[in-house]
């Protein structure tokens, strides 16, 4: 392994505060392999099994989810460091998400699921670096749906206040109460005000007295 | 612990393929409790630590996106052998995203996570059970992400479809080549012709030469 390579595995998020030395000796007591690929070659195709550790040593790769699908395309860029897909190593579906191509002429780091559970046995900071790893998937998926969601109520309440008639000073009066409204948009009434009073504080909407509320700029809010 | 609670316990997955005797064994080598909640009692309150391992012996726990995040509401049952929130225990964010109330009386398992990391060193089947619990959570994410981004691109497909004016017999002529369109939604044009194909085998659009489509039932599709 080059120079660079090998400061590529250990800035790697599951080696994280082990010391280099000792990462030595423990990659010695396992398997692993390393992989190079040319600028545009498949290193993973969409719905291959997901049985061994990759991590990007040199070059770039590119993910993005494939056609098959149906779905849209979302390329993510893998910089040296990278696991790929860490978090379909284990679970229910063993199976890579997204093709994964060579962006740039790469170079892999590869090791067996079994393997990869060894490591956990022999040391701790590994198997921790990677329930890190992991869960901090699972919290940014999760935050991701939350603004997903989130995004919708903002857009049906802002589409709402856009199609209702206006009042000569620019307001327009809302023709249901909240409770009526929440049940309109179908969002809990606490979820409905709270983003009525974030739209207003992000400047947005602007509101004057009960129930009446003028609308700053439709482009900027969506 | 009661027999009812004790089999709640082995039946959880964090504990699959263990030898019950094996689970007595082990869980007298760490730290553990148990803590009953009455009907209507908070468990954890979103945003508080999530330092603890929780699983329900008995009754049944109610989560809720709360309005703290101005979020839709969301509710998800937690019935006996169920973790809570697993997936928040590791990682970045190391906080519960949820409140969690008693929905019945209900009691708990409780462990604090070095005890569970002490599990993890004493045996490889609860380490391994333990990745695929939040590794099942990051593919269940990962897809329910992909299914609301590819809902989108199905309604706008649909949305467009319906505005077009139609001919006598009911096909209407799509005014963009693929190309165009996949530009005018936003989305690779593979995506969009698989998106089309599916529409059409699940029986939505029907489709007659090239860039004719008809509309079969709008409110079947959405």
């Amino acid at each position: 392994m080059m120079v660079e390579e090998q400061s590529s595995l250990t800035e790697c998020a599951l080696f994280q505060s082990l010391d280099p030395g000792r990462l030595t000796s423990l990659l010695g007591r396992v398997r692993y392999g390393r992989r190079q690929y040319a600028l545009g070659e498949t290193v993973v195709r969409s719905g291959e099994a997901c049985d061994h550790l990759r991590i990007v040593l040199s070059g770039m790769l590119r993910s993005e989810m494939t056609d098959e699908n149906g779905q849209v395309v979302e390329v993510e860029m893998l910089a040296p460091s990278r696991c790929v897909a860490p978090g379909f190593l284990f679970g229910r579906d063993r199976r890579f998400p997204v093709e994964v191509k060579a962006h740039q002429d790469s170079s892999l780091f590869i090791m067996e699921r079994g393997s990869l559970i060894a490591l956990f046995r022999l040391d701790d900071t590994i198997l921790e670096n990677f329930l890190d790893i992991v869960s901090s998937q699972v919290q940014f998926l999760a935050r991701r749906l939350e603004e997903m969601a989130f995004g919708t109520i903002r857009k049906k309440i802002l589409d709402y206040l856009h199609d209702l008639s206006r009042e000569k000073d620019g307001y327009c009066r809302l023709d249901r109460n909240l409770e009526e409204l929440s049940g309109f948009f179908g969002v809990a009434r606490p979820s409905l005000s709270r983003v009525l009073g974030q739209l207003e504080r992000e400047g947005f909407i602007q509101r004057k007295g009960r129930g009446r509320y003028r609308l700053v700029s439709l482009d900027k809010a969506q």
